[in-house]
């Protein structure tokens, strides 16, 4: 069966996003730092269409291989984004990622509000599931084939996942930066990693990238 | 001037204690996984004098290098343990560690709670201070000499020395479990590292070394 692959970027004081989250500013304040790590690398520009060769080094071959074969994402409302009250005609929402987001695959957003599924350019469709995070995982599972579910957060939907023991593999990139408040990954999650231990790290100056696994897994 | 080098593990939630800390159980319920890495390692069981050779990798030179060059060490009341209040000479609370503790040199505990200095065997000495961090810093800077000063913890006291921008070194021990709950190191200690900066990371299967330093020190 197809693995449950989550990746998150984590502050030292376990913030995945900073304070005061909203429509304008989703990261939170100074949830941005969270991710510098990520910006310059060649399979983040690529992905996103931006112009330029990028940076080649260890944190690439991470977020390449965190990219590579997956056939479904599966995505809180939050991650979504905008005002689920407002979804209509007048106000059509698409995410944050403009006309051909990055995906090029099927997304199902956990909601408890009922839409009409989305398509957009270069094979993304928005999926919007309002029975829950098992049902949304047997879409994207249906939808990904032989080839594995992306959960790409962010932290409500990821604990929910976690707590029921749903994650096959989860990559923490933890940032050396405190943001003092915000929200948690980590927060009721429970006193241990509900089957994941730690396979492998990459320490690099701006970001360890800590891989873990299912015990149970076979993986090296 | 000695540098003040603080040292700690915590858990991946940011936990370096478990609930429920007491006299009984000062490491808190699960407290005891934090640690288990070290417990194995030649330069800790010959601190503490225990028979055995000790596994000796990279961990075990991690904690070589954290031990070498202190000339004294400042803690907090609840590290030096005990209950203050039944300080007399009816109950001569001496700390955890025996009549010969593994500090070897002068060790200053910040309290509320005045007492006489203690001398114990083995060059360990316990100096009781009631007038803040920057008295029990002054002091064990004077006692240390051309050495650095060791910031034992716990969290309470670290925290005050990090706000403060006292701490010139840090490791964080990063065990790769959830606690749940607990004492956090990072709780209110701000939006930033006081200055501090990741310069070096030490991957283990059960621990993540990460070793930070004063930016403006000119160190590797």
């Amino acid at each position: 069966m197809s693995q449950v692959r989550f990746k998150i970027s984590m502050s030292l004081d376990g913030f995945v996003a900073g304070p005061r989250q909203s429509v304008e500013d989703p990261l939170g304040v100074g949830g941005t730092r969270l991710h510098e790590w990520v910006f310059p690398l060649a399979a983040f520009r690529s992905m996103h269409g931006f112009a330029g060769e990028g940076v080649v080094n260890e944190s690439n071959a991470v977020v390449e291989a965190s990219i590579a074969n997956i056939g479904a994402t599966v995505m809180g409302r939050h991650m979504f984004g905008g005002h689920p009250g407002k979804w209509d005609a007048a106000n059509p929402w698409t995410g944050w990622w403009g006309s051909n987001p990055p995906f090029h695959h099927p997304v199902f957003v956990v909601t408890h509000h009922p839409r009409a599924p989305l398509t957009l350019e270069g094979g993304t469709t928005f999926t919007f599931v309002t029975d829950g995070i098992e049902s949304a995982l047997a879409q994207a599972r249906r939808a990904a084939g032989a080839k594995d579910v992306s959960l790409a957060g962010g932290a409500h939907v990821a604990r929910e996942f976690l707590k029921a023991g749903l994650v096959d593999e989860m990559e923490i990139n933890l940032v050396p930066t405190l943001l003092g408040s915000g929200e948690r990954l980590f927060d009721g999650t429970g006193e241990d990693l509900h089957g994941l231990e730690l396979i492998r790290t990459v320490a690099m100056p701006n970001v360890t990238h800590l891989k873990f696994a299912r015990r149970s897994s076979g993986r090296p």
